[in-house]
């Protein structure tokens, strides 16, 4: 998979309510990037939902990070996977969930779902 | 951030039923304010959730109140956290949440939930 | 707020089944009364959610009842704590819940839920 | 109220797989009795979620027997209590929930919930 | 019940994330079998979700495994806990659910759910 | 097919408003019969669409009209065009459209539609 | 049938485009009156649908022209000719149409259609 | 395309309103047939209108000619129109059409409409 | 009413098929103005639909055109008249019809509909 | 604007039923093309309803047609014109619309909608 650069792309803020643990959650309806197989286009919702620590992550700029992803080959889990690993290395977080929903593919849809720290949904 | 005066607009009555810890919802369907770096209108549904102590807040003084933010700038981050302290030095409530769900803007929608006393949703 | 008569309206029949913790639930989806300040009417659908002992209510009474408020000028918050003190007092029910979801008013709904015994939600 | 006979009407079969705890799930959409006091006809949708022991319900004769309440009088509260001790009767289940959700009357609609072994919801 | 072979229909792929506890879930939109009594045609939705320990099952794969049912009479309870066992076999999963969800026979509708390891829904 | 005497049951009373071509709509969301062949209950929605001319249906007697049916045996076909053929000797009406919408069976539903005076939908 | 006073509650304004037939719609969605029957609550959706020629009805006078029959006993089809009676007589619209929506009662619910000038919908 | 024997398994009854244009509407929810091309599953939802002149088709007797193409590899656009010609020569109805809406392939939905006697919908 | 400058604000471009009758139609899901009489804001979802002769209104300009009622107050039926002369004055399009559905203001919601060339709805 | 070359890339098959005027209806649920002004991705569902002639369209070949306009910036007015132009060159259907519906930005979305043999919708 190639990577979008996470730590050039994303931009930061600093978190206005620091001393209060409080919800951020942002929904990217839009989402595309290719079948790393077939190379056919894929589709998703993507939902991070995040309590931040000393940083929030700037709204746009995790719009252009995800249109990094429009011509890359990526299966469903390391997408996912990759998508946290990044969003932790750049928030540090106190907690993030991140949900991939995948559009409908030979009457089969899936969801991937993965939490820093780690714990089983 | 401009801040609308919370002391002066927001009215209270007396809680009818302060030997009961029983929740109020009040869901604010227009509220409306504006992008603090393009200027450009934003659009949410606001939701506060609360158990009274000793006083509630009246319906129509709480429209007035967010209705104070229709021109000014403000960040959703820093948005749903000041109205939760403005509420909480209001009405000293025994427990309260607040739930801004903003609408679409290039594709992203997003979430800010904050509560008093402070935990992670 | 002017008070039904809950004593008198209100009937019961013996819960059929007073060897088992089950719930029972109504839910009234025409209730009216009138705003205490304007006189304007108010609409609501009210939930009740409860688990006899011995008795259990009558439901054409209980509608009866809530029809006792079409002219009654009453606030939300006391509304739903009057409906669950009567009752409790009718019912002595094991265990009760009343929501109150009020219509929209000035673009500003509302919903308020109260328990016996007292619990926050 | 009138019973249709358990015994005689509900089917069995060996639970294939008796060595996990796995949840089963019927929903009757069609189910009608009569009021007890009125003679009018009621309407319901009653579903039935247990962990079977060592024997299942067959679905068809699940269907005859709810058949056979059609032009009997009975109370909601009576019928879903009858309901449960009828199939623990047969079945002997290691756990199961009835719920019944009958049609709106005079503006008011009910659920009556039950569980085996007991148990508030 | 004629069984496809899961070992020879069955595809997997290393997980790409084996330090991490996260949830993956497929649904089949259009799953078909036989009833083995009458012979006619159940349909069904089946979702399947899991956390992954060393191997994921490759999508396209487990469409042509579940079409390997379309021809078999089936039983909805053995059916569930027949894919259950199939993919635990197979993936060795940290944790598995599996949801069936029939079509309305005769005026019903059935959900079946079966769990690794072991546990009451 | 038995038939329900509509003369006796169906009462009528004056049109308010002779003068007016205007349209009156019932809908009987609780209708239900007996198949003729295999004596299973059918259930429907049945829509009766009409512009009065002397005389209007009074709603209860329609409703009570409707309940001769809950065990008689009747086909799809024949029972909207006897429904036609009783409301329209009753009421001699301007125009009358009857809908019946029938419930799923064997993975089918299907909706019969006749019109008075005569006309292809 | 008593009648609110059309004439002295409904207020109007000129038409702002009276060069134009554009269409103008109200819809109420909480409209209340008795059974003039049995004295129970009826509950309904009225939908205002007109072209205006001179006049147009000021919004806020007729919610309260709406208000007058909370306590009035009438008649489904009495109500919406009464309706558009009062209507007419007061704005002499170019065209106008009334739809009233009534609540579920015994199973049933209706829809009632009265158009000026006359004509069948 | 192999074509399921119409002349064999369709069941006719006589229309029980032959003086009269009505419509009668048969809407198959669980139509599955396979690609001709790779051999993979289609579904969809069929529509059947019609206007009886001296037959009506038996429902069950439909539902299993329609099974008859579970095996059979069908394209869309021939399928509809056999479905259309078999029907036709069958019922020789006064009017008929039948819609085919097929599920989502490749992120492509498709509905094929066909008319008897013909005509653009 | 105050009216924003449709002549400086709005843009045009091209038509990039003159030649052809087909239709534009851009919804604004996010208008909002206040109220001429009491100063509270009015939201609606405005819709204008059109055929274009030579030009085309530019999206991004039409939006800015519409933020220019944020802050003025302006009655429904003005609003959407003035809206049709400034686009068709701008545009000079073969067609064009402006829907606003305006939000609930005591239980009341309101839809007004203009056309050019005139014409009722 | 960049244009996919549809002689090369749309597949045509005999139209099955070439003696009847029926209709065919494709939709395309993920299509994406870039902003000409910004080069930000653009969402539209597009429909493509047609009656064939001698040919029709091969879908998966349409599916990539539509795939060759992910990278590339197309006004909407323009696209959708540009489509109905391709697909009538290859097809020479006997009628044709399509129409693209167009995701939300900035709070607005679009539809465009255009017609072989040309006519105003």
């Amino acid at each position: 998979m190639a990577k979008p650069n996470a730590a050039e792309t994303l931009e930061i803020f600093d978190n206005p309510a620091p001393g209060r643990d409080y919800e951020i959650l942002h929904v990217a309806h839009e989402f595309t990037s290719l079948c790393p197989v077939t190379g056919q286009p894929d589709f998703a919702t993507l939902t991070f939902r995040y309590v931040a620590d000393a940083k929030c992550v700037e709204l746009k700029s995790l719009k252009l990070y995800l249109q990094g992803y429009r011509n890359e080959g990526v299966f469903y889990e390391a997408l996912v996977n990759q998508l946290l690993d990044d969003l932790v290395d750049v928030l540090a977080p106190r907690s993030m969930e991140i949900v991939g929903e995948f559009s409908v593919r030979g009457g089969m849809s899936s969801v991937v779902t993965a939490r820093f720290p780690d714990g089983t949904p």
